[in-house]
C-alpha cells in the first residue's frame, strides 16, 4: 500500500460503493502516513452560492488533502463558468437531478452540502446514498427529525458525516478552548457571545422560513452557541430567548434579532446576540475566577483578533478556516478517525435552536435532557 | 432676597419644617442666578461605609452646590473621626435612633442614604419626617411597597426625593444618550451591558438576602438596566433572566450571577449580565443601523472610555461623578425643579429587578405594564 496512488485510493473508494462499504480502518490504518502525503480526497460542492465561490472553492487549492473534484448545481451558467475555472470533468459535474450518478464517479470522495438550510437532508441523503463522506455547512438542517434522517442516511452508507463548523479548527477559538481546560485564569464562569450583521438583498433564500428555517439565529447565532459549547465543554441544558422585529415587511417569515440564554450543566452561563438588522456584533468572551479572555472580532473568515484581560497575548496563527476544516475532515477519512464535529453535534444544535424558538415563543425557559 | 446668605436660607428651611413645609417655587424661583451662586446645601450622610468614606464625602468637596453638614452612624468611633476630619459639630453628628432630632437642624438640608439597600425605607421616612430632602442610593429599596412608601412620605413632607444613579449626570453616558437620541448612527436596536465583579469578604451585606434584598442584579446589574433604559428612553415592559451560582456556600442567600434580557416597548432588546464571582464585566454597548457605540470601562468610578465603530471619538470630561450627582440634586432643590432621577425611577427599576427574579425562579419571560 505504500505506493498507493491517489488513483488507486479512488478505485478502492469505488469498489466499496459497488460492493461492501469500504471500512476505512482496514484500508488505511496500515499507512496512514503515507497516505497523508500522497492523497488528495474529491471533494464535490453542492450548491454553487457565494460561499462556494468566494471561500469554499479557493480554499480547496490551499489545503493538503482536498482537491475540487465536482459540483452540483440547478444553473447550467454555473457548471460552464466552474468547468472552466477549475478544469472540472463534464462526467463530475452534476446537477440536482443527476446528483445519485456521483455513485459510479470515484474522483469524487467527499460531498460539501453548501445548499440552503432545508435543502441540506436531501442533498446529504442523496450523497450517502452514493457513497459519499459528506461535509455539510451548518445549520446542520431545520429539524431535528431531518437530522436524524440525515446521520441515520450516512450511518447506513459507512460513511462520515462533518458538519461544517470551521472555528472548531481555528487556531485563536482552539487556544480559547486551551485557555478554559487549562483553567489558566481560573475556571470559566460566565461566556457572553454576539454575532449578526445588517442583511442586505430582501429576496435572499436566508429570509424565507421554508429555506432558512429560521432568521439569524440558525445562520449566525450558531456561532455564539458553538463558542458557548466549545468554552463550556458541553452542550446546554436550558435556553431562553427573545426575539425582537422592527421591520416585519422584510422580516416576515424570520426573527430579525434574538437575545438569548445558555445555562450549562457545569454552571456556566451564555448570554448572547444575533441579529440580521444591524452590523457589529462578533464577539466571544470567557469570564474566569482570575480574569477573562475573548476574540473580537470572533467569527469572521480572517482577521480574528484575541486578548487576555492579564495582558498576556491571544495570538495564533491565521489560517484558511475552510481550508483547515475540510483538511480535518480528510484526515479523519483517510485516517479512519472519527470527526469532532460529527451529525450529532449539528443535531444537538438544531435541537437547541429549536429549544431557543420555543423559548422565545412561549416566554418559558426550555429545558434540554 | 438676592442677599440671602446660606444661613437665612437654612433658617426659611428651618422655619418651613417646624410650620408649613416650605415650597421651594416660592422661596428661590425669584433670584435662581443669586441663589445658585451663594447657596451651598448642607449634606447629611447616612451610614459611614466606604461608599461614604472614599467617595461621597471627598465628592462633597468637589460640589458648586453642597457641603457635608452632618453625618448619621450607628458606629461612635466613625463619628468621632467623621468629627475631627471634617470639622461636624456635635450637634450635627446622630445615630439612627436620634436621627429624628434632624428636623430641629437648618443645617442639613440633603439627607443622603447610604445605608444597606434593606433600610433605605426606613432612613428616607425619617429623613422625610425631618423634613429633609432625600438622595437614596440605588437600589432604592428591596420591594416595590417599600419604594412607595419612600415616595409617600417624601411627598407628605413636600420635599424631593432623588436616586443615586450617579451615571445618569456622567458625561460619556450623555453623550450615549446624544448619539441614540440624535440618530447619529442611526436607531438604536440592540444593547449589551454587563456589569460584576468577584466579591470579597463572604461576611458583607450584600450578600445578606435580608439587607441587601438580592445579590449582584441588585448591586450593580441596576447599572445595565440604568443604562439599557436611558439609550432605549423607556422602561422595559418584558424580561427573562437566569441565574447560575457555583459556591453556594458563599451565595446560600442571594444569586452569584444571571444572564437577563430587557426588552422595550420600542422594540429594543438588551442582553445582560451581572456576577459576583468573576472581574471583567464593565460595558455598555448600543448596536445602531448605521454602526455601533459603547462605553468599556462604564460604570467605573473614573476612567470611562468611549468608542464608536465610525472611528470618531466618543469622548467627555471626565468628572466627579457623585459631585455632579449631588450638584444636580442641589440644583434641584434650589431652583425647584424636578430631579431627573426620582424616586418613581428607582421603584420603576426595583419592580423591573424583582420580575427579573421572578423570571429566573419561574423559567418565564415576565410582563412589565
Amino acid at each position: 500500500m505504500s505506493s498507493t496512488s491517489r488513483r488507486d485510493f479512488v478505485r478502492m473508494a469505488a469498489i466499496s460503493v459497488a460492493g461492501a462499504p469500504l471500512i476505512p480502518s482496514i484500508a488505511h490504518r496500515a499507512t496512514p502516513t503515507t497516505v497523508r502525503q500522497e492523497k488528495k480526497l474529491g471533494f464535490a460542492l453542492v450548491g454553487l452560492g457565494s460561499l462556494s465561490t468566494n471561500q469554499i472553492a479557493p480554499a480547496l487549492r490551499k489545503t493538503k488533502h482536498c482537491r475540487l473534484a465536482g459540483i452540483v448545481t440547478g444553473t447550467p451558467a454555473k457548471a460552464e463558468k466552474w468547468k472552466s475555472q477549475y478544469g472540472i470533468p463534464d462526467k463530475s459535474i452534476y446537477d440536482y437531478q443527476t446528483m445519485s450518478r456521483m455513485a459510479d464517479n470515484p474522483d469524487i470522495d467527499v460531498v460539501y452540502v453548501v445548499t440552503p438550510n432545508a435543502l441540506h437532508a436531501r442533498d446529504t441523503i442523496k450523497a450517502a446514498k452514493a457513497g459519499k463522506h459528506v461535509l455539510c455547512e451548518k445549520p446542520m438542517e431545520v429539524s431535528t427529525a431531518r437530522c436524524q434522517e440525515m446521520i441515520a442516511a450516512v450511518k447506513a452508507a459507512n460513511r462520515q458525516l462533518a458538519i461544517g463548523y470551521r472555528c472548531r479548527f481555528e487556531p485563536h477559538h482552539l487556544e480559547m478552548l486551551r485557555i478554559a481546560n487549562e483553567k489558566e485564569l481560573g475556571e470559566v464562569r460566565l461566556i457572553e457571545s454576539g454575532f449578526g450583521f445588517s442583511i442586505g438583498d430582501p429576496t435572499q433564500w436566508r429570509l424565507k422560513q421554508a429555506l432558512a428555517g429560521g432568521g439569524p439565529l440558525m445562520d449566525v447565532g450558531i456561532y455564539s452557541i458553538q463558542s458557548a459549547e466549545m468554552i463550556a465543554g458541553q452542550y446546554p441544558i436550558a435556553v431562553s430567548a427573545m426575539t425582537t422585529k422592527s421591520d416585519p415587511v422584510k422580516f416576515k417569515d424570520v426573527e430579525e434579532s434574538m437575545t438569548f440564554e445558555l445555562k450549562f450543566p457545569n454552571g456556566i452561563s451564555a448570554s448572547c446576540t444575533t441579529t440580521y438588522k444591524v452590523n457589529g456584533f462578533n464577539r466571544s468572551t470567557a469570564y474566569a475566577d482570575r480574569g477573562s479572555f475573548g476574540l473580537t472580532p470572533a467569527f469572521n473568515y480572517d482577521g480574528i483578533k484575541g486578548w487576555r484581560s492579564d495582558q498576556k497575548p491571544l495570538d495564533a496563527p491565521e489560517v484558511d478556516q475552510f481550508a483547515t476544516e475540510m483538511d480535518d475532515f480528510a484526515n479523519c477519512i483517510i485516517n479512519n478517525r472519527p470527526t469532532s464535529v460529527p451529525g450529532e453535534m449539528g443535531l444537538r444544535d438544531v435541537r437547541t435552536m429549536m429549544a431557543l424558538y420555543e423559548a422565545a415563543r412561549t416566554g418559558r425557559t426550555v429545558r434540554l435532557g
